[in-house]
This record gives C-alpha cells, structure tokens and sequence, in this order.
C-alpha cells in the first residue's frame, strides 16, 4: 500500500514560474534538488548512523556523541560554521549498563524490560517478592510503609488486551487532507477542550501518586518498580522517564524504575490477585554522567550570497535527542536525517542562496523543546525589553519536521493565514508526490513553537503517520527497520525546495498578522 | 469491531426439531448449553490456570504440570475416568533456567531474545564476538571453521521492514465464508502444490546448513547462534526449536541457540557489515529432564447411558502442549480451555449421552501430532491386521479445535460429504452466533488428522483468524491477554452441542464414501 515515489522529471515551458506577486519559482533549481534528493539520496546513510551506529541519543552522552558526528559530517559535505553552541544549564546525563528482569516463580519466563530514563540500580542480581498495591490512594499508600523492604512495587491495572482489528500503520486520506484544509484557524477556535484537561487532571494526579511512592519506595528499601502503558502490545512498550532525577545535585538511588510489556504486566497483577507466589528476579545498573550537564545544539550554515540579504537567516531544524529505549528513528533520527539531507542537497547542488541557510539540530526537546526555546532566548529575543533583537527579526522562517517516518502532505500555517498563498504555490512542484496540503491549523509539542510563540514565523510540515501513534513514537521499537527510505527522501526534497524558495524570495515569509506577545 | 455474542434464548415452537431422516435436535438440551455456555462460562478462567498459571506447556515437565492440573479440574467437575494416559516413550524435557542477550558495543542494548526449545547453555555470562556468515553454502561453510572459537554465529539476511498497512487481526468475511463453502472437495483437486514444495525444498536446504553449521559450531567452541524469521516485528517473535535435541541420550551442549527481534537481528546485520565493532553479552541456562521420557495424554469421560450405544465413542480434543516463547495461549490453552469447558457444560447441565463422550488432551502435537497419533496406533488399529480394532469401529466421531482463540464460524468435511447435511442442521442453532459454514475442505497441522487417515470422523472446527498468523502462532506474543473471551465462550458452546447430537444421533456419523486405507 505504499505510495511509490514518481522519479520521473518535471517538464515545463519556462524555468522560472511566476505564481504570485513576488514569487518566481526557480524551475530550474527545484529540478536539480528533485533529482539529487530522488535519485541522490543519502538520508537513511544519515540515518543509519544516527541510529544503529550511535545508538540512542537521550539528553546526554547519547546525543552529545550524535550532535559530534553530524557536526563533521555536516563539515565533509562542505556546510559551512558547523559547531556544537551550548545554550545553558541542562543536567546529569544517564546510561544503561545491564539491564535483566525475570519471574522465577511460578515459572521461568524473561520479562520485556526498559528502565525508565534516569531509573536508578539494583546493583546486583537481586531476587525480590512483589508488592501489589490497589489502591492509588496517596492516603492509603501509607499503609503499604511497612511493607516495602526489598520488594518490587506493582500497581494494580486493569488494561483489557485488544487485537488490533485496525492497521498500525496508515498514511492521510484525500479527505482527511481537504478536512485539514478547511480547518478553522485557530485563533477563532473556542479554547475550551475539557476532555484535554481532564486527561492532564488525571495524569497530574497518578504522576503525584507515583512520585509520593517513589519517595516512600526509596526511604524504605524497595528495590524496584514496575509500569505499563494500555497502548505497550505484542512486545511494543511505551518508555520516556522521570527527568526531575536528572538535576545537578540528585542523587542516584537504588531503585529500579522499569517499565515492561504489557502482556507481562497483566500476567502478574493476574497472577497476584490470585493469590499465587510470585518471584522475580532484577539486575539493572545505570549510570549517571556528571562530568558536563550543559545542553548543546548542533548550527551549521550556506552562507547568503546577496550582501543585502545575506544577514537574514532561513532556518531549518529538527531535534536529534531522543528517548532511550530504542534508537529515536522516527523520534526523530528521520527529522534529523531529512533536514542534514536537506542541507547536503542544496549545496551539493551549488545552491548560492541570497539568505544565509541555517540548520539547527536541537537537544532537550523531548525534555520540554530546552534547545530551540534556548536558542531563540539566547539569540533571537532581547532580555531586558522583550522584543525581538535585531538577529531575531532577521529570520526570515523556521521549518521544522518531527512527526516520524511518513512523507510530507503538506504544512501548518499556525495561524499565520498569509503565508498560506506563498506555501501553495511552493507545493505545486511536489503535489505528484502527495505534497497538497495547507491547514491554517497548529500543531504542538515540537520545536517550531518556540519560534512561533515570539512571533517568528515557524511552521512543522504535515507528514503521513505510518505507525508514530502505534508502534514507534516513544518506544522500544523505534529502530532503523521502521523507517521509510521513500517517505524520507521525498521529506528532504520538499524540505531543500522550501527553504530554497524561502532563501530566494523578496520578501521573508510574512508574519501573524496580530503578532504573538514575545514571551520568555 | 468485535462481534457481540447474542445471550438471547432461542425461542422455538417445538422442543424436537426434525431436519432430516435421523436428526432429532433436542432443542430444551441446545438451549441449556447455550445458557451455561455463555452465561455461567469458566473457560477463561481455564485459560488463566492452563496459561498464566501453569506457564509454557512444552512436551516435557510444563506440559505435565499442566496435564495433572487438567486432569484434577474435570474430575472436580464430575467428569469420570480422568486420567494421564502414556502414549510412549518421547524424549527429554527441557526448561529455561535463565536467559539474558544483550549488545555491549557500540553501546549497550538489551536485546529481546527467547531461547529456542532444546537449546544448550552458555553456562556463565559470557562476552563474545559476532561471526558474521553470509554465505548459506555448505561448502563455504567450512572456511569458517578456524574462526568458531568463543564466536556468536549470525546470519546475513536482508528481510525489510515493513508496516503494517494491513490489520493483525481479522475474522472471515460473508464472501470468504461463501468461498470455502463452495470449494472442490479435496479428492477432486490436482495434488500438484509447487509453491508449497518449493517452499519446503528452501526450508530443508536452510535446515540442512543449519544442522551443519550447528554441527561446527559445536566442535569448535562456538558460544551461541541468533535467528530470526522475516515475520517477526515489533517485539513479537516466532520460537519454535530443535527437537532433535530431545532424542533420549542426546547430550546437552554449551551452545546457545536463540530467536531475536528482528529489528535487533537486522541492527546486528547493519553494524557487522559495516565494520562497525559489535560486542555482545549473554548468559543462557536451560535445563534438560530426562527422569520421565514418556509422554501422556489427559483423558476423561462422561459415561455413555444407552445400553446399547455406551460403548460407542464420541471424542473431542484439542492439543494441551505448547512451544515456550510464551504459555501457549492460542496455540492451544484456547482449544483445550474450550473442550474441557464442553465437558463442564454438558456435566452441569445434567446431559445423560446415549454414547460416551471423552475428552483427550493431547501433547507432542508440536513435534508431530505424537499423543494423538499414538492414541489411534494404540487404541483404534490393529497393528497385525492394520484394520480398525473394535474400539476404533465404536468411534463415532472426533472433533478438534486448534486454530486460535477465534469463534467458530463452520466447520471443514475433509471431504467427509456425507456428513455436510448433519452438520448444517446442528449449525442452524447458531447461526445467530456466526457459526454457518460446512466446507467440504481439508485442513491441516493438527490432531484430527491423526483420526482421519485411518479413515475415522475427524474433524477441525473453522475459527476467526483473530492475530493467530501476525501475533500469537508460536510466538513470545502467545499470552492470556491475546485470548478473546467471548470467542472461546461461543466455541466452547458449539462444541458442547456438536458432541451432545453425535453422542445421541441414531447413527455414527457416517465415514467417507472412499475410505482411507488404515495407515501406521
């Protein structure tokens, strides 16, 4: 079922194609990145190492060594300024070194395990009786004090095992497209998503139970605790980590927080509940990186030919730290890889664009978007008055991809209905390859918003799902084999084109017409 | 998309209805099945015990353990005569004691690995190299010879990736069921299958480099192999194993032979060819039991009432054994779940059968239909005469249930035609569950087969496919949360009917028109 990508040429009458008033399309460049982005492709190379070779790449060791390669790699390719630029005080990095978990009791069976990010160890090979616990009552908990000495804590959960009668995967449908085009824009929609509060009430409240068992758990010499997800299935498991045990100054603890598959989860609350004598036995020993908590971000440049232009800056950028309990390849190794791929098509295309080009490779988004809200706090937004500094309205636009493996369909305006026009027309070149689409629509949780919330025109591109949302997005399974070679090639093109015409154009792209306050 | 069961009563104008010459359906018996069939069910708390209880039933001690348990169930049901039953002698058990994979360099990584059955041990935590092999000729092989030593065997294959675009799951469309009920019957087909001997040619050249691999592997001191099967995603694994190695007096050897993820297998792959330095730790202990080598049916009985009918035999049965990776939920808790819970129905509900109805619980199913294959050899085949014993005559017919924890939506003839017209008659009470089809149809792989060449009634119900082929078919993924409870109700219910009216029917359900010669 997947779309086969056209290689075939686009032949038009004449090589620069006017659509607009001030946007004369190069015909001519955007073929030559077409063919080096089609048939040239070097993204999942890119891929390859940032995944399999470097492994994962969590705020730390993990991404430090990933942000090192891209730097080089950027430089052999002939980018120029290519650099790591620390933007503040981050934290302690964190590693496994061993990791086993299994029930011995009834039976044998090894249990699908990843320790949370920032778990603590168990320091040895510990055998340990489970403490079940009903209720997530934080009162009732108290009553648990006296039992908690070497055990492992499981919680009490009543996921219902489902067969997946829908696909993992899927890619957006004609009308999905045209209802994402009509969207209403999003400052004229009510803010008032009760279903969005209640489920944050909900988690608020279980991550404070979590956190006061935590607490107890380590005071009274628990040695580990267990967790799921209702979406963990079939050997997938969901796992982020508790990053409050990152700051400067925490100390590591002896507990082993993991989180295992649900099918396993569900067999000893099984299991307890029925009174039959449980055993497991646990190995986990992590480590903590002391030795330089500053987060980094990876910055190199095309260089702008027009001296009048050329101290604008259009951006593109994609984060390359990721979770830890697979290799982050759709989370996002594919962002990373499309926007370098991106910046290796346009020069290796003699691309001499009249803006200065600027990748950025963020870390600590998965933390909170730490690296780009730092890097336009930093750079872009003036601390005393609150304004844009000079640098800062100098960006002409910031173009993001963080939505996984599937191929671009389109762009979010964010609100900011006049770019609208101008995005349609740089699709038109790649509407053959199911590049159509323009929602006025936001979409959150990445790093085009730190942009886009001090008023800088920053947009995240609309890409097919694939399985994101079911198998790979935060999870175990997020490995170099669920890539798509094709999506990702045809991401980097229409990435290369954009930022191109964006380099290109008289004007910057045009900013929200009531401009968002410059928050910090 | 589940089918909701229908727990209305069956509201008919007569008690008796008659369909053909000889079918008297007890209408009041049917509705008393349904009602404790689906309403007063304990077959999933069957499955719990025979799964998350017991733990994988492999030919050997789980298998036992799980026999014994089976065996006292029916008889605190008041099923009569329950018993183990040795069938012959088989082999040695084999157990996990433990099992831990993990990649050190170039960085650590826990891999998802399941021993496969009748492997050896590492014997201690072990750190090795990779032999990367990509050559699968034999003669090539050889050449490997020298670089064995401390070694962990991997290799090359090149399988995809590939999202699932498609459901895991699924139940028989109205067209696909129309399908089957309208095909061929199987004397009447070309027995000229080339894909499917083709396909075994591969499989018995790949087994024949293995073995030979093995083989080298062992007298040079290699550490362990890895596998994987091209199906294998998303930490679901296939594991099935060696079963040569359970021959009586094979000695267990230190090489640890273990399925992985494939998304690991094809991590491993990647670096090695590469030249990326790769380093693993593992520690693999498995136990071999050689104390008892026989092997055992479960069998039990409801005592015929009729004088002269008693001696004959309705049987049903479903294989109670299980490959390891997981407890055998699908492949087959479900099947023997839903027999002894036919069993159960018809005790409860005071069922006073003509015939006598006795139920088999057969192991080494997985290793080749052995506890059924030696039931009929021992019982129903005159090893002098190669005829039917007198008790193989009194079979009056076998039903099996192996195909998953899907409902039942027919059942096949294996060409049986004759018995096609009694057998949509006793389906008509549950069309209304989604059971409907008679397909003159073979299927395989199972223990009705076993019945069936010796030109006795066996027959195998037609399940909804639910995830048997994408999740749970001998994988680690065979566990109780991938049961469908309501499924396995609705089956148990057809069942306990279909071996109420064979048990009471005038006749034995005819044999086929030509019958099979009686084979050994």
């Amino acid at each position: 079922m997947q779309h086969k990508l056209l290689l075939t040429s686009l032949f038009l009458g004449s090589a620069l194609l006017s659509y607009g008033q001030d946007d004369k399309l190069d015909m001519t460049m955007i073929q030559k990145i077409r063919t080096e982005g089609l048939e040239h492709s070097q993204v999942m190379e890119t891929a390859f190492y940032l995944t399999d070779v470097n492994g994962p790449r969590l705020q730390g060791p993990g991404f430090i060594k990933a942000a090192n390669w891209a730097k080089t790699k950027l430089t052999s390719w002939g980018i120029q300024n290519s650099r790591l630029e620390a933007w503040g005080e981050w934290g302690q990095g964190w590693g496994v070194e061993h990791s086993y978990l299994a029930m011995t009791a009834p039976y044998y069976k090894t249990i699908i395990a990843v320790p949370r990010a920032w778990s603590g160890s168990t320091n040895k090979l510990q055998s340990a009786d489970i403490l079940y616990i009903s209720s997530t009552d934080t009162t009732a908990l108290e009553s648990y004090r006296s039992k908690l000495k070497n055990k492992v804590i499981l919680l009490d959960q009543s996921f219902k095992g489902m067969p997946s009668f829908k696909a993992d995967a899927d890619r957006f449908t004609d009308e999905e497209l045209t209802k994402m085009a009509n969207e209403t824009p999003p400052a004229q929609r009510a803010g008032n998503d009760t279903t969005f509060r209640s489920r944050i009430m909900a988690m608020r409240t279980q991550n404070a139970f979590n956190q006061k068992m935590r607490k107890l758990a380590k005071q009274e010499g628990a040695i580990g605790m267990l967790n799921t997800t209702q979406n963990s299935k079939d050997g997938t498991l969901f796992v982020s980590g508790d990053y409050a045990n990152a700051a400067i100054g925490a100390t590591p603890d002896d507990l082993a927080d993991l989180s295992i598959a649900v099918e396993d989860y569900m067999t000893l609350c099984r299991l307890m509940k029925a009174g039959i004598p449980v055993k497991l036995e646990l190995d986990v020993k992590t480590k903590f990186y002391k030795d330089d908590t500053k987060g980094y971000n990876v910055l190199a440049e095309i260089p702008g030919t027009d001296p009048k232009l050329k101290d604008e800056v259009v951006m593109l950028g994609a984060h390359l730290d990721s979770w830890h309990a697979a290799t982050g390849a759709t989370d996002n190794a594919a962002g990373s890889s499309v926007m370098m791929e991106a910046m290796r098509i346009l020069n290796t295309i003699g691309a001499k664009p009249k803006r200065t080009i600027r990748i950025a490779l963020w870390s600590g988004e998965e933390q909170g978007l730490h690296g780009s809200k730092n890097y336009v706090t930093n750079h872009l937004v003036d601390k005393a008055t609150n304004k844009l500094t000079k640098e800062g309205e100098n960006i002409a636009a910031y173009f993001n991809v963080d939505n996984g493996t599937g191929k671009i369909r389109g762009i979010y305006l964010q609100g900011n209905l006049a770019a609208g026009p101008i995005f349609q027309q740089w699709l038109k070149p790649f509407n053959d390859l199911g590049a159509t689409t323009i929602t006025p629509a936001n979409t959150g949780g990445t790093d085009h918003q730190s942009f886009d919330r001090v008023g800088l025109p920053g947009f995240q591109f609309i890409q097919d799902k694939i399985e994101y949302n079911t198998r790979t997005h935060h999870t175990n399974m997020d490995t170099y084999d669920h890539l798509q070679p094709d999506d990702l090639k045809q991401a980097a093109t229409v990435v290369a084109s954009f930022v191109y015409n964006a380099a290109m154009r008289d004007q910057k792209i045009p900013r929200k017409a009531v401009a968002a306050q410059v928050a910090r």
